[in-house]
This record gives C-alpha cells, sequence and structure tokens, in this order.
C-alpha cells in the first residue's frame, strides 16, 4: 500500500492506493473516530459491483450504513439530485458525527462531497474513487459541487475528505472508453508539472493500458502527489493551484456546449490540452518538438485528438468559456506551456486567438 | 458609527452599527477592494423601500449591481429560491471577485450567505441587515444555510461576511410584530452571556420599544460583541458556540411542525427559552427569581410565554426536534442557565422530563 499525505494542518488526510484496499474500508473510518451512522453514495453503475460489499465491510466495523443510488453520468451532478440525497440523509437521521463515504466515480465524488460540505454546516466524507480519473484527481484537494445548465461546477466548496482510499482493482472493471477517459488527467501532470513522469508514460503506456497493477500504483501514486503538493501549496486556487487547469476551460466549454452528453470529462480535455499546447507554443514559445510529443501521446492513449466545430458551436464554446469561474474581470485565461513539465497560469489570451485557432480544421 | 471586530485571523471583519449608515455602503465596499459587479439580494418586503438607495450608493462608487427579489418570508430559505438566484448569478455573469450583499432581515442573510459560500466554490459577501433579529443575531458569525421540509437550517455553511452594516434607521420601518420578535434574541444574550446586560433590558425596555436610537445602538453593539467573542473562541460549534442556541431545539422544533407559518423565528425562540428555564430549574436549579424574571421580561417585551400543545403535537415536536442538528448519538441535548448570565451547553435531557413538561398547560 503506497500513502501520500495531503499535508493541510488539523485537516490533513491520507490517500491510500493499493490492491485489495476495499476491505480495509471500516476499520479506516473506524481509526478516523468518525461517528456511527453513515451513507454511502454510488451510482447505478457503481452499486451493483461495490456497494454490498463496502456496506459490510463498514457492519463489521460497527458503522450503520444507509445507501443512496444517484444516477450514472454527468447529469447526476445537479441541483435536483442534490435535493434527493438531502431528503435521504433527514430519512436516515444523519447527525453532525455522522459521515459520507463517496463510492465511483469523480461525479459521485464531486456530488457526495458537496453534499457532506452543506449538510448539517458540514459532515465527515470519506472519497472511494473506483475510476482512475477519480483516483487522480477528482477524489484528491476537496474541489467539490455541482452543476448548473448555465456551467459545470459553478456551485461548489473547498471541503477535504477525511480520507481517500484507491484500491486499484476497481479499475479492472472500468470499461474501456472511461479508463481512457482518465488517462488525459495522468498525462496532464506530466505535462503541467513533471517531465519525468511524462516520459515514463511515454515508455510505459502500453503496460499502463493493460491496467497491469504495478504499473498503475506507482502512477496513480505519482499523480496523487503532485496533487497534493499542489494543493498543499494553494489550497482555495488563488495561484498555483490554477496549473490544474491546463486544457479545462476549453473542456469544460466543450462539455457544456454539448450538454455534458457528447464527451467523457477526460476526452473533452484532452481537446482542450491540445488547444491549450497549440496556444503555448504560438504564444509563449512551447518548443514544437514538445507539442509534438504531447499530441503524440493523447493520440497514442486513444484520446480524442480532432476538433471540428461549425461557426455556431464556436460562438458557443466562446460564449461557454466565458461563463467560466476563472474569468476575470469578462477575461479569459489559460494555462500555458513552455515546456513539458513547466507551465504557467494567468495568461490572457485575446478572444480573436483563441477564435482563430479554433476556426482551423486541426 | 460603533464598531465591533470580530477577530477570525484573515477573515476578520466589522460590524458598523449607527444611523444613516446606508449611504455608506458604495465606499465600504470599495474600501474592501470587492470586485466590480456585485448582486444584491432582498426580499418583496424590504427591496421597495431600500434596494434604489443602496443600488445608487454602490453604481456611485464604482460598482454594477443586479438585483435578486425573493419572496418575503421563511419560505424562501428554500432549496428552490437557492436555485433561482444562481440562475440570475450566471445570467449577471458574477465572477469569482464579484460579491453579493444580502439586503434584508435574516432569511435574506442566510440564503444570500449561503449562495455566496457556494457560487463558484465561494464569493465575497456583505450583510446588510434590516431587521433587529438579523443585527443582533443571524448576520454576525457566519452561520448561512436554507432549510429543508424535514428541518430548519439543515443545509448549510459556515461563512463569514467579509463586513456587517447595520443601519438603526432600517429599524424604524419594521413592523412592530417583527421588532418585538427581534428582542427575543437580544434578551437571550442577557440570560446566556450577561446578567448586567439583562439588568439593563429590564430597565430600559421602555426606551427599547420606542426604538429609541441611543438605547438601540448600545444594545445592539452589546449583543454584536458578545457574539463576536462567542464566534471567535469557536467558530463551528464544537464548543462554546453552543451557548447561542439556548431556547432553539425547542424553538426550531415549533417553527417545523407549523411549517413556518405560525410563529417568527423570535416567538418560537421565546417560547423555546421559557421551556429551558424551566428545564434549568428542575435540572440544574436555575433560581425561582431567576426564572420569574425571564418570564416577566419575555411577557413585558410583547413576546408568546404561553404554550399549549395538544397530545399529537407535542409528538410531532418531540419528532422535529430529534432531526435538530444538535442531537448526537440520538440524545437530546440542551443548553440550561444556572443562573441569569451563566448557561451551560451539553446537558443531556431525558425524553420523558421534556414530554412531562411539555403536557403541562403554562
Amino acid at each position: 500500500v503506497r500513502v501520500v499525505n495531503v499535508p493541510l494542518g488539523h485537516r490533513s488526510y491520507e490517500i491510500k492506493i493499493g490492491s485489495d484496499l476495499l476491505a480495509s474500508l471500516g476499520n479506516e473510518c473506524a481509526r478516523l473516530k468518525l461517528g456511527k451512522r453513515c451513507a454511502v453514495i454510488s451510482d447505478t453503475n457503481v452499486a451493483p459491483h461495490y456497494a454490498t460489499f463496502v456496506r459490510r465491510t463498514l457492519a463489521k466495523a460497527g458503522f450503520e450504513s444507509a445507501l443512496i443510488t444517484v444516477p450514472a453520468g454527468e447529469k447526476a451532478k445537479s441541483l435536483k439530485t442534490l435535493a434527493t440525497c438531502y431528503d435521504q440523509l433527514a430519512v436516515h437521521r444523519l447527525e453532525r458525527k455522522s459521515f459520507i463515504v463517496a463510492l465511483g466515480g469523480g461525479v459521485v465524488g464531486d456530488l457526495a462531497g458537496f453534499v457532506a460540505a452543506t449538510y448539517l454546516r458540514g459532515i465527515g466524507f470519506v472519497q472511494v474513487p473506483t475510476t482512475l480519473l477519480a483516483q487522480v484527481d477528482s477524489s484528491v484537494g476537496g474541489k467539490v459541487g455541482v452543476n448548473l445548465k448555465a456551467g459545470k461546477n459553478l456551485v461548489g466548496a473547498f471541503y477535504q475528505p477525511r480520507l481517500v482510499l484507491c484500491d486499484l482493482d476497481t479499475l479492472k472493471t472500468l470499461p474501456e472508453r472511461e479508463y481512457v477517459s482518465g488517462l488525459a488527467e495522468v498525462i496532464k501532470y506530466g505535462i503541467i508539472y513533471d517531465a519525468a513522469l511524462f516520459g515514463k508514460l511515454e515508455h510505459s503506456l502500453p503496460e499502463l493500458t493493460k491496467r497491469r497493477t504495478k504499473i498503475l500504483g506507482s502512477v496513480v501514486a505519482r499523480c496523487c502527489e503532485i496533487k497534493a503538493e499542489i494543493v498543499h501549496q494553494d489550497e482555495t486556487e488563488s495561484g498555483v493551484r490554477a496549473l490544474l487547469n491546463f486544457g479545462h476551460t476549453i473542456g469544460h466549454g466543450l462539455e457544456a456546449i454539448s450538454n455534458y452528453g457528447k464527451y467523457l470529462h477526460g476526452e473533452a480535455i484532452s481537446l482542450g490540452q491540445l488547444v491549450a499546447a497549440k496556444l503555448s507554443s504560438r504564444l509563449i514559445g512551447l518548443p514544437t518538438d514538445d507539442a509534438r510529443r504531447i499530441a503524440r501521446l493523447f493520440e497514442r492513449a486513444g484520446l480524442p485528438t480532432r476538433l471540428k466545430l461549425k461557426g455556431s458551436e464556436r460562438s458557443r464554446l466562446l460564449a461557454a468559456m466565458r461563463l467560466d469561474k476563472k474569468v476575470s474581470g469578462g477575461e479569459l485565461r489559460f494555462v500555458l506551456a513552455r515546456r513539458i513539465g513547466k507551465t504557467e497560469f494567468g495568461h490572457s489570451v485575446p478572444a480573436a486567438e483563441l477564435e482563430e485557432l479554433l476556426s482551423q480544421s486541426t
């Protein structure tokens, strides 16, 4: 078992990464002295696989759990599903010392985390991410929230879990498309922060694609380490944490204009990162060779690399980006790469520049 | 102008109390370097009186404000109104540096504060309380939230404002019943923390009832000081802050079983405090004379002091109290008074004791 510490004072917590970890959930919660009652929030994809097992390990450790199953997919990150969750917590009489277990991917983690952040003004919360994307990104760092029709994650909070338990075995049952989507975030860590990781991914992609536990363990742990370092430096994204948004302004825009239906998150940010890399080449001199390596790795991983937008889609994309949380003074700001492993945040990008780039067929 | 500081590290803020303060709102927001865009959230009672004036002072100081008017009354503290507010903020393109002005009573402050706490994971927030209850209690200390059908304030956050501006002149237009309701919280501060304040209230009640600016200024400021002291010691209610809930477990229960329609908050906690005083006499020896002074002051203030419940209402009240956030391990815990000015939290009260007391006609 690999352990990554997220150092945030009295809100510090551990990320545990390894095989066969689900079985230890009950004991881990007991160790954290969480209250007796809890709710496991999961979705219709994940609950059939793991909910019974998870509740059994909780029961063995003396916890009474209720199960709340939400629909699978991004649409569950809505105010409507949120209201359903709250009502269930009231029915099951959760109290201030009770806690919530998020069992699923990024959607479940974000939703369940926001439920935990706001029910009774905040109750305990344990992340059990079961997708690659959630294990390397969304379950760590405390960003939780739901979407509005107007945009993704417009409602939310910074709220840290008490523990993140990444059981690598749960990745084995992940549909191929979901798994590949998660690789987009993995590759992102290489681009924004760690050239050595990027090189390792180039080298080990075949192993990683086969979901070998050994390479998965080391890659997931390294991604979590990077995220923990960044979150430690800047919990509420007033600075360096913005680096994690590389490719995300465009990615979120793409998700929004397709009504969260066409692209998985990783697919959208794969395209977003490629556009950001092109902007980086034009505006701050990302070497052509680095841009090529980036495009090549996304392609080899099986992620979408071609973005063709009609004129009307381009306008809607630009409008959606303006609603992004990262907008300041009405100006679009981007994370750009100077080279692989070295990125900078807060670059203002002229709308015309972006529009021209998006109008080129790529 | 009286200034009370709420010391909470980098989230410290000032409460300003005085006449004719609304006119200074724009400059105060400029001094805090808040972003250019903001939304004023108010209700159908308060907006017609003050919204135009408030927006004009904001405009003079260079701010662009949108006005969001919600229905007056406790029912606006709902997930439904919350969703409406979020949508409006998106329409008006509020950004991370934008802020929200809560212009109104406790309902508006709690709702608008929760909107601010959660929109874009938290934006700036200024309280402009226009009721006595909001000025002495709900606008200070950072508790924000909305109600569920299952209970009051079940969804919320701890989120501190950047400034609280108490313009005493706004109290002059308050309906009598609203004003008197606010006195229930004022009296509470005397009981829980400050025997001298209690004595002063006994002595100055006629002046206070006439809403004289001088006595109002000193009383509102003292209540805010007490609340600031308590919140400073215990922001998230893991201890001493619970004192502020004197009378509130029963009060919230009464509000819930009457579907927030029969009692104003101050009326409900007036009754709640009287029951808590009786429990205090029985269980921890609150002197009979103190209990009598408490009952007498509520009565003189024009607050309800008689509670008659049918058997079915009693059962519903007890059930509602069990859903209260302050329940721990299924046990009802109360703030009880040892004498006026000296209270203790965390007293476990046997359900039978409470039921018997509630069954007596009082």
